[in-house]
């Protein structure tokens, strides 16, 4: 930690003073106390831009699903399950931030009514079999459509991990989400890796590999 | 390690030379390439089981689902996901197995047929509206059946995590899977945790609190 206050003392400061708001991991929606849908989102890609946006001088605040991570120095952690939760912990803070990224795998339905107990096997139906799914607020969608429409500047990044078509995708994902730039990563390479290789769509100006 | 190698070492060991096979963790049934559905087990009770034993002198295999934990120094890893990779990985090895202790918080149910690719929400139908479930094999039932069987000794032991019922749940999965012992616990107070408050049920002898 000594390493990192220097780390960050000497670094230069592009968002000094700056409110910086990251969602990161997959969300847990559960079907009963101990079963869920989840991801195989690790958080590391959210771990790591947290950590590094909180050594370019930003106040970092991190909205996380379960994972296995430990906090990113300096950043004040907020974490969640489902992403109806993930949605209330942004929107609870969204009018301060200055930047928003938005890495987490944010599951698109929930479960409608889950199991207080334990479903058994030995009853009639099969856990699970009569699921009800209900849609998830796109809390991406929804901040993109706030920062349009407010005079604070907001500056909104997207992520999209895919298995196919990734340029596709990526720029409808800029469209409807309204965001600033969408940073795309094939998820077969990605998910739970320490590397990985990634593209960036802006609506200005051509996609860039990094 | 050396602390460890040590602590072996001057440990007695009651179970010198015996092999012993775990399963720890949660399984991951997949709905598509990144989606799944899994459970809250950390694994910490098995990977602790499996240290246990190799302190004790044993040979020890572990089967686990994905965790995020460092593997027990000493033991044979065998990493999998779904219930179905876990029964192949247990079932390649039962045979030279002396004490089998299912701790893995095991799927009943598996997805009939995964997408390939990552269902997208724009297509009409919500991704796994439409999933299929099939039963997975009962690994704990098969393992029980099988040392029933057979002529050279192998001691079985199952795990139940509950959210009620707890005693009858227990002594059910006794007779059901002929195990010989049965180790209870309530899910709401043990996943995840480091400690918890366990019940040993046997057919010989009545329910021992630990």
């Amino acid at each position: 930690e000594v390493v990192l206050e220097l780390a960050r003392a000497v670094n230069p400061k592009p968002l000094n003073g700056k409110q910086v708001l990251l969602t990161a991991g997959p969300t847990f929606e559960a079907i009963d106390p101990v079963r869920g849908i989840t991801n195989r989102s690790s958080g590391k890609m959210g771990y790591a831009l947290a950590q590094a946006a909180w050594l370019m001088g930003a106040n970092v605040n991190l909205v996380s699903g379960p994972t296995a991570l430990p906090a990113p120095y300096g950043a004040r952690m907020f974490n969640v399950q489902s992403a109806r939760q993930m949605h209330a912990a942004v929107f609870n803070q969204i009018e301060q931030i200055d930047l928003f990224l938005g890495v987490a795998a944010v599951a698109d339905y929930g479960i409608k009514n889950p199991s207080t107990q334990k479903q058994k096997k030995q009853n009639a139906e099969p856990a699970g079999l009569h699921m009800e799914f209900e849609l998830n607020p796109d809390i991406l969608a929804e901040v993109g459509k706030l920062a349009s429409e407010r005079s604070q500047p907001l500056t909104v990044v997207g992520f999209a991990a895919e298995t196919e078509n990734l340029d596709e995708y990526a720029q409808q994902k800029l469209m409807n989400k309204k965001a600033h730039f969408i940073v795309g990563n094939l998820a077969q390479d990605a998910l739970g890796a320490d590397l990985t290789e990634l593209t960036v769509y802006s609506k200005t100006s051509k996609p860039e590999r990094l």
